[in-house]
């Protein structure tokens, strides 16, 4: 690798705006923008394979249902597959009743003509004409001065006007994207824009979409709010303008400059679910509308099946929602770390406790459950977690609620094994491990049969069991002041292990009537050493007398 | 999917940051600041399958090529993978002179121990200590009121001062990080730090680094950025601290968060490569760099052979990079649409003309060159695609400069081929449908064999030729005012096939003295039809027959 020239002498920082008095950065988005959905557009004319028919009338269901109300459905005039497609939601009556289709296309006669043609018979639609205005398409796409430019979008403008009038079954809307708005200059942006609604005469009743793209993302995202503000601020009969933002993603900030542009006035928002779109992609709808969702602001955009919605759009992009893309990526939910698992789990005991609505857990920035997702997707274990993974882990799986001592005797044989694996621990993993390390396997040396207890005089127990010794039953008996005691007493009497009990606890696993229960014995050998044993039996009293069992195993 | 319930009843906005008189929108970044990788660190324990011994050790040389000073490799006293290979750096001697590196550790006696045990003998280092700060965690994780949680921190800062005494042969430096800094009260988070410098005692000469972590991301950017003025403002002793940013992206924020933190007055950035970490991951290293060069600011790191960071981290992370991420997805230099590939052909001609160094080149906000990448990636033809496309691919791949009202005439077969397949159109199979429109392949009925060429004495042309008709060989001559037309001729007088030439081109293809030339006709026919014909060979002239003979085939 040899370093990089200096850039200074091949980019130039983008110029700053003029904007005195700037107002944004203490504005907060209170309600939700009206959304559209690019992605049969902007989204598909970006994948390596485009959309067929039936892709695109799979996500164009899927929009439906997700709730956008609004749906860029193609570039009728650039082909067949496009044309037809529009055509046949018209035909099959696909459009429900409150959805507008909206439809691209240049500022040329024919094209335009033909965008009409694609629509003809629909209840109402979106006609969005656009051409690009800043300096550097001007200078080398077309060759062109601004009035030449301007004087595009005005014919295409009275096209539409025209059009619209041959057309009086549908009630038609018009968008007016001046392309490239974010690297042109800003006043050209609004003579556009003003040109254009002089021959459309839009009112606050029948107001015009103004669409300002970022179609390439140039600067970082306060410099697209100043964008938005100053022009808001500037443009004649802003009141009977939609002002409707198209951010790329380019610098990795689309999501960004589209929030910061709602905060600048702006009041739609236009994108694709996960950003798809060309190059690094459109504004993901997704994370704006659940971003929002965390604030506490009704989106109008409904995905708490985000796991339906991902295979769909998986399928029809054929591109894949990256591991880490907010709310819908797979890992976005997980804690591989100790520390945040235990964190975590704290949270979710809090929460349950605490009996408010209010979601407040650590490192969970939204109930995983809005999404339709389940916590134990949360917790994954491998060698960076610590107690509070494979607790969660055994407890979710197994039912089991181990003793906190217990956890941290436990966490060593789950380290020894991740190490050893170098791999994420799967639950089976994990379960292997711990039946394994509490003798819960067969091929023990004392194993229990059959147990009676007894209440003697003095009030002590009398335990009297049948216990498989070496594959050999034997009868035994022992005495002491509970059934524990009484199994210590009975191994140490009859076969002289000695176990003296620290702790013990049970508990029952689950809430139906024929739950099992667990419980759990601490003791310390007669050599010193401390280990742990665990019963599970339909029985409480019978897990109990497992455990200590299990612990005479170790012995 | 059911519609979400009002998030309102379950979710919060986040608090506004009472800031007066707030200067960074109108900041602008104009040098790099300090980068820390914690790739080895807060990226690897976000990991499916944690890197081992080799795989980090990969990692940690990339890094140190790509120009990381500052790179935390990983959580000493968390278990023996990472203790082994923090020692495994420093007894190896794998730390270049300018390289700091950097452990993490929680505040515990024992835990700082282990920290400076790892590294004990390096020549220095950053130990960075962090505890948790925000209300969410004092009540829900740890139980404890302000002043505990401001002890946490100070018996931490006495351990390292005390511990870095002990270890007078490296050059020690510190790193606090009052984690979950983006929602804690920042009068508290400033307590906290002020605590901590007071018993480290940095001074402008030697500063300590203070670490503001949006450990969740929780806010919008301008918030953060906010918070970042904020506590640059109110911290006494500013000038012997280092800030330091540490965004996650749990809103896909995370890159805006850290520019707009910069702006904001912070002095560093921690983040991973491609934003590996924790859930959404950390701010994107890659991103805000390239994001500073394309506004001709150094930024000190080196991507420009991105493939092979991107090779290399795939590989550590065991996560691809995603198709769209900024700077070094797979598409993000990629034009499908017919309009993109137009522009970007146009721009691309302007700049060589230009013959300045500004790159200006439309929907490509930086060289793909100062990535590695070469333009010939850059277009790609599926359904989407005009003209522009294919024609650049067959320039690109066959040195082929097809005049533009027959790019006109070829567009419909590449347009149907790409209807027909519904799939993105890889360069061969532009080239076969190319040979085949334009009757290239074998087995045509004209084919010439040998031809000579006279000047008659009314300075006319006389070709005689060898032409192959249905396979057998033809002595045919004819005359006409030149070459062309002289073929024309012997054409019609001896096969009686009619053809009017209307348009002729040809062009050497490549620059070695054995290039290869080709040529154009364009030719109507009896029938009215209009055809095409194309003609390569070695010889100009010779191409020029071949390609009359080409449209000859079409009659």
């Amino acid at each position: 690798m040899t370093m990089l020239k200096d850039p200074s002498v091949k980019y130039r920082p983008f110029p700053q705006i003029d904007l005195p008095n700037r107002q944004w950065p203490s504005q907060v988005i209170t309600k939700a923008p009206r959304w559209l959905s690019t992605d049969l557009r902007d989204g598909n004319q970006a994948l390596i394979d485009p959309m067929g028919a039936e892709k695109k009338n799979r996500f164009f269901d899927l929009l439906v249902k997700v709730g956008l109300k609004e749906i860029e459905v193609g570039f009728p005039s650039a082909g067949a597959t496009e044309f037809d497609f529009i055509r046949g939601l018209v035909d099959h009556d696909r459009i429900p009743d409150d959805v507008l289709v909206q439809v691209l296309t240049q500022s040329r006669q024919d094209l335009i003509e033909r965008s009409f043609e694609s629509l003809a018979g629909a209840h109402s639609a979106i006609v969005h004409l656009y051409n690009a205005v800043s300096p550097l398409w001007r200078n080398v796409v077309f060759g062109m001065e601004r009035h030449e430019i301007r004087a595009i979008a005005e014919a295409g403008a009275k096209v539409l006007r025209d059009q619209a009038a041959r057309h009086p079954q549908t009630k038609w809307h018009f968008e007016y994207s001046p392309e490239t708005f974010s690297t042109a200059e800003l006043d050209f942006s609004i003579e556009c824009c003003e040109a254009v609604m002089e021959i459309l005469k839009p009112t606050p009743e029948n107001p015009i979409i103004l669409n300002l793209p970022a179609t390439v993302e140039a600067a970082t995202p306060n410099i697209y709010a100043d964008q938005i503000e100053y022009f808001c601020r500037n443009l004649p009969n802003r009141d009977a303008a939609v002002i409707s933002l198209h951010t790329h993603n380019d610098r990795g900030t689309g999501v960004a400059a589209a929030e910061l542009g709602l905060m600048a006035g702006a009041d739609r928002v236009e994108g694709c679910l996960f950003g798809n779109g060309e190059r690094t992609g459109n504004c993901c709808l997704v994370t704006v509308a659940m971003n929002m969702y965390t604030q506490g602001v009704a989106p109008g955009l409904d995905f708490s099946d985000i796991d339906e919605v991902i295979q769909t759009v998986e399928y029809c992009n054929q591109l894949k929602v990256a591991e880490r893309h907010p709310y819908g990526g797979e890992l976005v939910f997980t804690a591989f770390s100790g520390s945040h698992q235990d964190a975590i789990k704290k949270g979710f005991a809090a929460q349950e406790k605490r009996n408010d609505q209010i979601w407040s857990v650590p490192y969970l920035p939204i109930d995983p459950a809005d999404l339709g997702r389940s916590y134990e997707a949360v917790i994954r274990v491998n060698s960076q977690s610590g107690k509070g993974g494979f607790a969660w882990v055994i407890e979710q799986d197994q039912g089991l609620k181990l003793p906190k001592r217990m956890q941290a005797h436990f966490s060593k044989h789950v380290q020894e094994l991740a190490d050893e694996l170098g791999r994420e621990l799967q639950a089976t993993d994990i379960w292997d491990v711990f039946r394994k390390a509490y003798r819960l396997e067969d091929g023990q040396r004392f194993q229990l049969i059959d147990w009676d207890e007894a209440k003697g005089a003095d009030n002590t127990r009398i335990f009297a069991g049948k216990i498989g010794v070496d594959g050999e039953e034997r009868s035994v008996s022992g005495r002491g002041n509970g059934l524990i005691s009484s199994v210590t007493a009975t191994l140490a009497d009859s076969f002289g292990v000695q176990l003296e009990v620290r702790d013990y606890a049970e508990h029952s696993m689950g809430q139906s009537s024929d739950a099992r229960a667990a419980a759990y014995v601490e003791c310390v050998l007669a050599d010193g050493r401390t280990v742990w044993g665990v019963g599970i039996d339909e029985d409480v009293a019978t897990a109990g007398v497992r455990a200590v069992l299990s612990a005479a195993n170790a012995a």
